[in-house]
Formats: C-alpha cells, sequence, structure tokens
C-alpha cells in the first residue's frame, strides 16, 4: 500500500486534507475549521464544555486498536462526559501530535473513525491544531454541548434515599482489554497462531468502539425526569460512585447481585479467573451513565429494560458500601485506572 | 529541593492539587472544575472557540524555558487567537501529559504561570485531564471567547484597498530564541562559561513571555472600529498575510519600510547575521495582531503610537507583494514555521 510521509504536506495542507469534508450539523455553528477560532451560540441555554487527552502507549495500544476505531472512541469518550451532564453535545475541537512514523493515510483513517463519530451523533467538528511530536501520537479532544440551566445533572445534588441506576452493563470493556493484551502477548511469542476472537465479539466492541448513552439522555428527557446526580463510568463503578457520594455528601448502598453484568461478560470473566463483579467496579471505560433519580421515578425508571437500579444513598456516616450477595457490607474503595501509574 | 513524585498522588488528588486556588471571574461562568463539564453561558452573544497543542521538544525546551513561563505563555497563545476575532476570552480548559520524570513542584511552577495568565486576562480556568505519558510533557489548551456578531472579525472578509496594519513590532520573539539556543550550545560545550544575556532582556521577554494583544481589541472596540478581516502573528508576517490574502481572494502589497521592528531586535540581527526584515516575516510567535481597516478609519488609526499601517489589499491577480526599500515588488512566500517537518 503507497503512503504519503506528513512531511511532503506541511501543516496548512494537511489540515486542508483531513477537514476538507467536514459538514456542519448546527445552525448555530457559525464558523467551523479555517480562523483562529470557531464561533457558535448557545441560543439562550447553557454551554458545557469537556476535555479529554488520549496518548499512545498510556490509554491505547495501536498493535492491536484500529485507527479508525481509536478516532471513534476519541471522540465519544468526550460525547459521554457531555451526556453525563443531561446534555446535548454540539461541537468539538481535535488536536493532534504525531510522530513522523505516521502517514497521512494513517491520519486519514483516524479521521474517518471521528468523522463517523460526528455524524452519528450529530456533532460539529469546528477546529484543533495538528503538529508533530517526538513520540508517539497524542489525541486532545475538547466537546462544546449544550442543556437548560434546570436540566443539568451535577455530580454533587444527590440527595439521601434518592434511587441510584445505571445503564447498560458494566465490566466488559475491561474483559475487552484483557483479551487483546492476551492475543498480543501470544502474537508476540507465537505468531504462527491465529487469534481466536470470534466468541468474543460483545467484550471486544465494547473495548474498541464504545457508544455514549444518548438515548438514555434522552429517555430520560421523554419521561421529564431530571437526574438528581449523573456521572459516565470511564474508571470503574467504584471510582464513580465515590466521586457522586464525596461531592455530594453522602453514603450509598450499592447491591452486589442488583450490577448489570452481560452474560458474555461473565463467560470471559471464568475463562481469565477474575470476579466479573470486580470487573465492573474497577474495569472502567464502559462509559454507560451512573444517576440517581427521585423515589418518585422508581415506576418510570423500571420500565425501561437497559436500566438497572443498583442501590440507594443513605448518610455520609453510613459509608459507601457494597451490599455482597451474602449481605456482608463492604467498604467500596477507589481502584479506577490510575493514570498516573509509573509509566516510564 | 524536596520534590514529590507525581506517582505518590493519583490523578483525582493530583488535580485537586493543581485545581484548589481558582478563582473564577465571570459570572457566566456556571461550574468550573470537578464535574464531567464546565458550565457556561453566553449572554446572548456568539461563543468562540480555539485550542492549540504544545508538545515538549517541538515548541519548547525546558533546558531554557522555566516552566512558570511556560504555562503563562501556553495560556497566552490561546487568548491571542481569541482577540484575533475580536473577543474577549473567557475561559480555558488545560490538558496535561507528564512523564514521571516530572515532580509536583514541577507542575505546580507550571500551573503557577497558567493561573498568573489567567488572573491577568480574567480568564477562568474551568477544566481538563491530567495524564501520564511516555515521554515528556504536552500541553493542550482550548479557550473560550465570547463577541458581538457583527463584531467578530474573520480572515475571510478584508476588501481590495482596506489598509493593513500591524501592532507592536515583529521579529524579536526569533531573535530571543536564536539567542537561547546558542546560549544552549555554549553551555554544552563549555558548561564553565556564564551566560551573557542581560544585553537581550526584550528579546527574551518577547520569547518567553509573550502577552496577547487585548489593549489593541479594546482600543479598536472604545474608537468603534471593527477590523475587515484580523489574524494572529504566531507563525510570521508573510504566512498570516498569505491566509488574509488566500481567504478573502485579495492580493496586497507590504512596504519594507513600514514593518515594524524594534532597535532591540535589530541589534540582535545584526549580531547573528540576520535580516531583520526575514526575521519578521518569518520568525514568529510574536502574538502581535495583523488586521484590515477601511480607508475612511486612518485618520484614527494613526493616533495609535502602538499600530503601523505596512500596506494595502490589491486584487488577487496582482499577487502578494513584498515592496522592499528600493521599490521593487517580491511575492511573498509561506515561510511559516513548519510543524510538520521530520522530527524524530
Amino acid at each position: 500500500m503507497k503512503t504519503t510521509p506528513l512531511s511532503s504536506l506541511g501543516e496548512f495542507k494537511l489540515i486542508e486534507h483531513l477537514t476538507k469534508d467536514i459538514k456542519l450539523h448546527h445552525a448555530s455553528t457559525k464558523k467551523g475549521v479555517g480562523d483562529d477560532a470557531a464561533v457558535f451560540s448557545a441560543e439562550g441555554k447553557q454551554n458545557l464544555i469537556t476535555t479529554d487527552l488520549l496518548v499512545e502507549g498510556i490509554h491505547f495500544d495501536l498493535t492491536y486498536t484500529p485507527l479508525k476505531h481509536l478516532g471513534y472512541k476519541a471522540v465519544v469518550v468526550n460525547l459521554s462526559d457531555i451526556y453525563a451532564m443531561n446534555g446535548e453535545p454540539r461541537l468539538i475541537t481535535v488536536s493532534l501530535s504525531v510522530s513522523n512514523r505516521f502517514s497521512l493515510e494513517a491520519l486519514e483513517e483516524l479521521y474517518a473513525g471521528m468523522h463517523l463519530a460526528c455524524a452519528e451523533y450529530k456533532v460539529d467538528l469546528v477546529g484543533g491544531d495538528t503538529t508533530s511530536s517526538q513520540q508517539g501520537l497524542t489525541i486532545s479532544i475538547t466537546a462544546i454541548g449544550v442543556a437548560e440551566s434546570e436540566k443539568i445533572a451535577y455530580r454533587n445534588t444527590a440527595k439521601e434515599n434518592q434511587l441510584i441506576c445505571v445503564s447498560g452493563d458494566l465490566g466488559a470493556a475491561y474483559l475487552g482489554l484483557q483479551l487483546l493484551e492476551r492475543e498480543k502477548e501470544i502474537f508476540r511469542t507465537h505468531p504462527e497462531v491465529q487469534p481466536q476472537l470470534q466468541d468474543y465479539s460483545y467484550v471486544l466492541q465494547r473495548q474498541l468502539k464504545p457508544e455514549a448513552r444518548r438515548d438514555i439522555v434522552r429517555f430520560l428527557a421523554e419521561k421529564n425526569i431530571v437526574p438528581t446526580a449523573m456521572i459516565d463510568i470511564s474508571d470503574g463503578l467504584s471510582s464513580e460512585i465515590l466521586h457522586l457520594c464525596k461531592q455530594s455528601n453522602l453514603g450509598c448502598k450499592i447491591f452486589e447481585e442488583k450490577i448489570p453484568i452481560a452474560m458474555e461478560t461473565q463467560d470471559a470473566a471464568k475463562e481469565f479467573k477474575l470476579d466479573p463483579t470486580i470487573c465492573a467496579l474497577s474495569g472502567g471505560e464502559d462509559y454507560e451513565l451512573l444517576f440517581s433519580i427521585q423515589q418518585a421515578d422508581y415506576e418510570t425508571i423500571k420500565q425501561h429494560n437497559d436500566i438497572a437500579i443498583i442501590g440507594h444513598f443513605t448518610t455520609q456516616k453510613k459509608g459507601v458500601n457494597l451490599i455482597a450477595r451474602d449481605g456482608t457490607a463492604v467498604p467500596m474503595r477507589a481502584q479506577g485506572w490510575n493514570a498516573m501509574k509509573e509509566a516510564e
């Protein structure tokens, strides 16, 4: 396959090339790529802003992550933060630093994934910065969204006795990662062995191409339910529930038996000799929504097939507890993926 | 000096530590650091968004760049893009990836510089992402500003015969960089030689601690002048004038003798055997404003001591020309700093 070195284009031509097919989705986006700044309005709503930085070798491994999937995921994880405020994403900026081991075709793949996510979630890519690096690929995305003031869901507004809910199922993305790491190791030591991945499509998809839960935010809006607090699950259930409890000055009871875990996740956990509950609590990267509702909304939420009610908030004094299947209370600890662990 | 390894804090404690003293300047910033996204409103104005990525070894060299200056500059270069739209910056997000060779104290220095810039320009730091890297420091900043629709200055709206103006003086930042590179080389080969930098404070300051031209934007507003087009000078005058001409479908005449170059810059250029005009045209990082005005505003602009009228726009057919001191026309070429040059 013919590849084009980035050095043959220069910064401006590269940006022009990568952004030439961008379609804008919102009339409120007055100006996208091509000036010192993009221009947009919020039409009387509140704006939301969030940003995420993905670093090669820390957040992703290109030996098993297709660039198109990476581009898609890099956008989705930012949109997930906007949905976690109960807002709708409107636009993103994308900054990249790339070493000269990447070709134009590689960046086209990455952008194809980003454009796909933008099309899927109707988000405008309005600007960014593209530069070289001495080593590896770094992706920095900032997302802007909108929400009506009274519908924004913060982390610090939950109250005692409110019900704690989670969308979808947890732990799958972590097992997808374990599987990819295992296959990488097998390939390194036995390159002749063909990977056996067909039985694991669910957990792999959860790791490689996560989706943001726009559908949940829209369902809640339809039912006139404003979550009393909300956060997205990027670092594992434990870490996120601790954020909500700490910021709302509450404790909670989470019932282990209520934590939603897919059959495929349980099977994969068994194979890796991992406890599926631990994968859900500490695995991360599921990008599901963790939120709380008033007790009055119980009946409405119960009807939704893809929302599980997993516990309730208590006073802070009672602590942040997991109630195991045998009824014993175990204090939950933050075991979220620690981005600051020794890297070198 | 005692230093604290970042690994002893973990991501959340590090963010808490670095952001604990943040003061918000705008009532429109409803929520800053500490949730999935920050919340702000534009109060009926248009929002502007811009982003810049600074990579160690590409954009800065920590052997001669103090971290506090780097933090200040990283913020200022983004604010400069907002001013270049004729807007006022309101808030920023800051994402960092750092290898474990950096200590907590190093990041505190970097943040001290960012906080200083935020205080100076009354900008709210509302969020970000902090993560590890396998190598070096990468800083990604996104800035949001506001402007009234009819006052935004784009790049593609200049017209024939309008006057081309530039604030401040050009070329100094490039000579500051040459000086720092020379001292680095001397130190490498003769570590016993003390650096002689006292005669160069102006060009060094222009390189290490640039300012964004808020004062020019405010002067124009005061005089009810909306620039017919505007851009900030990050890549050198040639590159920026070519952007304006290309996007506005115009040519121009720039008079070499009118290009503002400080005495200190001329002295430094002489020492390095460089043509000061070339430094102004191709040097970059001056963060001055290049803008065009209607001829009717000539008298008002002329009164300002720190704005030079350096030429005017022509039809596209006539080309983008520098009129040298001897009257000959030289086509201008983009020699802006090429971020995509071979890096490895």
